[in-house]
């Protein structure tokens, strides 16, 4: 078992990686930090944890994580990550980084769009982005260098939106069939939780209950990050114009794109991409008809992706359904870290979750 | 008062109708009919209304509308609608449709969608699309038909996804901003009173409670109603890709447009645009900052628009929220009867609806 | 036009007194103060009123209310109610008071529950209590009062839980089919808005949604009103043993009773019995079969009350659903100012509400 | 692995009975039988399942369950399993019922409630009441009966609200504190879900949403269970006067009961009476502060009590959370087999579930 810790526990992400974590057969949670509940029993403040565990939150004391644990998971907000991730790679740690410090890989375009100067650009090169059906490859080989070398790794977790949106596209982009430098209209719907456990006037019950609205419109912090990725997995440049909408949901994130296509391909040959691409996916799986659902995939690491092929219009849309703090954050942060360490992707998420 | 039918009263469009002329001055129910609950009490089948109306439901005996009505509003499904408009038109009923049938002003992109020869080809010109805020000259106009030589009038009501997307273009496609030739992308989320009465797997609290997912991709019915507004708002065939969602809401409606501007206009131009087309109008109100929520427009007639500049790949981002059973379908059939016939635009409709 | 004002405007209770004042024939909303959002346009707070008012809330500018009003309807905490109330009065201004200062005859009572001396106990027995079911001649006495002698009144109005629980039972009561000295256990379920609008871990959408428990148990303030409202109306004393719930709704409340008969009474007296008493409420409505729903009077000032006669347990199982923001607290107030001023009950109340 | 058949696998009930034995070690999920959805495949009724299993649902062919299976799990409607118990029994199939038809021990009772005379009432005398916390000796001696004996078993699973309803008081009925011969109210609202699968006007999204109702008032069949299980525990009869509620919640059930208590009991000694009697209960769990909340058990086999000693009515308010689907149906049944065959209590059950 691997000493473990999670910092920033208490949040919504952090405490579905307390979850996933405390039934792990091979990561042993040993230090859950937070700065809002610190030295509550967790199941104080999440009583669903009654009978489940003992354990308490305890201040963020990163001497104690560096001392103890061999791979931290950073569930804090971006700028805090920054700060933190050099000391811990230096201690000989592992990082999962589920913060957005470490996504973008040119710091400029982070200053722009984070409004603050990146405090560790250096390591930006080494970090892996997270993302196991893109980079599986890049993931497998900090593996090898952490069994053979005794190297630590950085793993970068991609967003909840980006993942859900690289996935709706993926199979598509790579077989070069999206229409080179056109704009990807993106459009996605988030569960509330998405806002965070913070209250505000946004998150409380009778803001978002019986509301939807699209929000933070053609700003949003993920627009640069879905970018990148999808115009690596083009490799070509791809504008996107993103539109995230909340609705009442507790969890679940849905991505809706809209893109021309490159030529006049024919609907099999589509569906035949999106399948083959996905065939062996232990998690992302193509719905070979109808468009899929959050419902399907909320409580763990499944993406669900449909597509439809508008002949009318020449365009593909692609939806793809994540649960956002799963597949969108903690236990796509937890495949990661079974690559990373040579276990089975599926390791500690392998269960059925709830299907209403 | 004018004596006042309800064809197809006992579905959620229909009893909103019911509602709203219960409470009009200048309208008269007499008569709601139905084939689903014929002999029932409203106050039995919907129980807010105990105490409120001792009315019973009948059946569809249209020789009794015939007699009895100066005006009927037809809440009943395309097909139904013209084969009984005819007949009513002929009796010197006038009529407000708010199915689908006489808004498609070409047969055959009819037949092409609806999978149906139209019935009363011939009605399709004098049909006057009933959105205010677009064509308010016409309903005017038949408002005189009306007055002076006792002509009776046929307006077509505009389905709630089409009249919340009109309303989030027009002023922009007026003005001749969108690009003429571009793909306009809308992505819409509906509540599931948008689903119909008729329980089904897909209506069934369990099936869309914590539930999101686009459907009817580009295969939904309202795709050519869009296409045919906005194209004739913009004086140029403008195609639509057309995605509609659905989330866990009683009630409310917005839709999203992405679309590509004209040239470099400014940010400034683009609100002055949209604050001087919609300063007069009674029930649509452009947000000056900040994008519409459904929450603030349900229960009644009101639009909401909200429009964001996206400098960075040259599009506007506008979004419209109205009540799919108000604006979206009843209120606004009233609204256009209060013009038609000669009355103030908000006669039973002016009340300021819950904010929360 | 009585020039009105609301004192404590931004809060749920306050945002609907607004908006039923605004739309009130006689009473001419001039003024609506708050501490937390002074300075702000009504609209820019809850954007659902933008194109209904220009209106801009103040900050709590007594002086100016005692100047030009003369009607002041209070939506502040218990403690700033009774702070406030004399100076009003004294100025001149009749009072409806919607906070739980006045609501409690017995000092010590009040005192004992809400954990603090009462400030103004000499206008305790001044205090009409506002349920009009129960106290109609006493409203008309103080409207009386108003009208020919120039006095100024003082409305406690119920509160949310007390309103659903005396209408529940007030038949049964007042008729003496309880069993005298029986404990009568209520268990009441309110939508989330009951929890006010400052945010806290409670209110949160990720806290409220998907979720049910009981809170305040044994403990929760309404219980002595209750207690007092119900042993008034039975005219002997009557414990009351009293669980609230919260539920993920965002408004409506359900109160459910369950009480020993005093005698064999016969189902169809009990029922006979319910249906006389409220024949000829404005607003509460008796249902002749099956138990009430919250939706059906949400949005409003309506009551229903059914009830079940358990031969079994020799038990009445009574149960009334109101909106707590409407019948529960905004729209009683102003029923009660209508009896008040002389006016027509129904003014500015007379619409039917939405139902579904 | 014991090859294991789901009878009725396509209700709420039995799809959760599917998702929890295809995870099992020890049983093996080889039949999973329904009436309405005959040759489909699992993941296109439910999609949640897609990438997780491709069988396939057969028709009600007991036969084949007969032949190949060593256990069954009833999740067909009262009078359905009474027709289908004898004749698997005698197949020497061990049957774990989640039906009506073996719970009650009288069959006049049964035929009261149920309208329909006992089929197989030699039976009622074997089955045990599958609610381990009560009857855990019982559900032992079976497994002996079963490992030694090669006899087969047949247990009867509790219903939803009687299961929340004995968990809620079972230590202070086992302990006498319970006033004897006096009634017990019992409150409890349930999710959604417990109104089952098949589309109707009540468990319609626009029906259930936004609304909360008691229903079934004095006539819910889970009454006479109720009365027979606390009798059972308090060792004398106590009359039920129970009120369902349904609230707009998917899954998740809360019971609250109000009693008299028997003497003058401390606070502290009925905290203590509750923390031993549940303290080494592997599912069962007493909250030793606060009251449960439906959230923290929805998705598993756990129970959450809580309990407040009125002292000024000398009454015990005793409030239990399960998840109807979960300990109130499915996952309990899984415990129970899991005893039966002599696995640990918690095999295939023993994850923690999502705590938001």
């Amino acid at each position: 078992m691997m000493k473990t810790a999670v910092i920033g526990a208490a949040g919504y992400t952090g405490i579905e990686l307390v979850r996933f974590l405390l039934g792990h057969p091979a990561f042993e949670l040993t230090c859950a930090t937070t700065n809002s509940n610190d030295g509550q029993r967790i199941a104080e403040v999440y009583p669903g944890f009654t009978g489940q565990t003992d354990m308490v939150f305890t201040g963020h004391d990163i001497e104690k994580v560096k001392e103890g644990c061999s791979v931290a998971f950073l569930a804090v907000p971006h700028t805090a990550a920054m700060a933190l991730v050099p000391e811990l790679l230096a201690a000989g740690i592992t990082v999962i980084d589920l913060s957005a410090d470490f996504r973008i890989k040119d710091p400029l375009v982070y200053e722009q769009w984070y409004g603050t100067t990146h405090s560790a650009p250096d390591l930006l090169g080494q970090a892996v982005y997270g993302l196991p059906e893109m980079n599986r490859a890049a993931l497998i080989q900090q593996a090898a260098g952490l069994a053979n070398e005794g190297k630590t790794a950085l793993v970068s977790c991609p967003g909840c939106y980006p993942t859900a949106t690289a996935l709706a596209l993926l199979p598509a982009l790579k077989a070069g069939l999206i229409k080179p430098g056109s704009t990807v209209v993106v459009n996605a719907i988030s569960g509330v939780s998405g806002a965070g456990r913070t209250p505000s006037a946004k998150n409380l019950f009778c803001s978002a209950n019986e509301n939807v609205n699209a929000y933070a419109v053609a700003s949003h912090r993920h627009t640069p990050e879905i970018e990148q990725t999808i115009s690596q997995l083009a490799d070509c440049a791809l504008p996107v114009s993103f539109t995230p909408h909340l609705a009442p949901l507790q969890r679940g994130l849905l991505s809706t794109a809209s893109v021309e296509l490159a030529s006049d391909i024919e609907s099999d040959a589509l569906h035949s991409c999106y399948e083959q691409s996905y065939a062996t996916e232990p998690f992302t799986h193509f719905l070979s008809q109808g468009m899929p659902q959050t419902a399907s995939v909320v409580g763990g690491n499944n993406a669900q992706v449909g597509i439809v092929h508008d002949k009318r219009t020449s365009r593909l849309i692609a939806s793809c359904a994540v649960d956002n703090l799963g597949k969108g954050a903690a236990t796509q942060a937890i495949q990661c870290a079974n690559i990373i360490f040579g276990l089975d992707e599926k390791t500690g998420l392998d269960f059925i979750q709830p299907v209403l």
